[in-house]
C-alpha cells in the first residue's frame, strides 16, 4: 500500500486505489433478463474472473408489471468495494456496476464477462477514478 | 411510465429512468468514517431525503490495518437500485453511489445529505445518465 505524508497532520495518507467501471446494456434477450440464478451465477463468476473477493450476495427479484416478468436486482458485497447488476425486462435493458479497490483486481475483465453473457445488441461503457 | 414501439418487434420498450450521482470525498475527519451505526443511519435518512425506498441495508466492519480503525461499507439495496457508501479511515476517504430508476426521486439530495454529515474538506461528484 503506497502512502504520502501529509506535513500539517503528521498522520500517513495512504493511496486508496478506487477502479469503477460501469455500464449500459441495450437490447438484451427476455431470457437472460429475469433468470435470478443465472444472474447471481454469471456475477460470482465475474467476480472470480476479475479476482474480486465476494463477503456475500443480495438479490431482489421485482413483481411483474403489465403482465412482463420483473427485473432483477443482484448486489454483491466484496472485499474490494461492490458488484451491482439490475435488470429490466420489459425495456430489454440492464446495468451493471464494477467497484473495486483492489490493487490486483481487473474490474475490465468483470465487466467484460457480463457483457459476454448478457449480449446486448449495443453497450456503453465507462470508467471512474474513485482513488483519493 | 413512458414507452415507445419498437417496430421490429412489436414489443412496447418501456423507457427506463436512471440516474446515478457519485463522488469522492476528500479529507473526513476520522470519527465519521469508523462509526458503522452513524454511517447506517446517515444511509437511511439519505434515503428518506431523496425519496428511495430501501429493501435492505447491508454492512461490512473491515479489520483494522497498522492498528488504525478499519473501513466500513454501507450498502442499500433499494426499490430503485442503490445506495453504496464505502469508507477508509486510514486515508481520510470515503465514496458515495446513489443510483436511483425512480420518477419520483432526487439522488442529488440523497448525496448533498450524507456529503453534509460527512463534512469532507473537498470532494468531487460526478453523475451519469443509467437510463437506457
Amino acid at each position: 500500500m503506497r502512502g504520502h505524508i501529509n506535513e500539517n497532520k503528521q498522520k500517513q495518507v495512504y493511496k486508496v486505489i478506487g477502479k469503477h467501471v460501469y455500464g449500459n446494456l441495450y437490447e438484451i434477450e427476455d431470457k437472460f433478463l429475469t433468470d435470478l440464478e443465472f444472474l447471481i451465477d454469471i456475477v460470482n463468476k465475474s467476480a472470480e474472473i476479475g479476482n474480486l473477493h465476494i463477503i456475500e450476495v443480495y438479490t431482489k427479484k421485482f413483481k411483474a408489471i403489465n403482465n412482463m416478468p420483473g427485473g432483477v436486482s443482484v448486489i454483491a458485497l466484496l472485499e474490494e468495494s461492490h458488484i451491482a447488476l439490475h435488470t429490466w425486462p420489459e425495456s430489454n435493458y440492464a446495468t451493471i456496476d464494477i467497484y473495486s479497490c483492489g490493487k490486483k483486481s481487473s474490474p475490465e475483465e468483470s465487466f467484460k464477462f457480463i457483457l459476454n453473457k448478457l449480449k446486448p445488441k449495443t453497450f456503453k461503457m465507462f470508467k471512474a477514478d474513485r482513488g483519493n
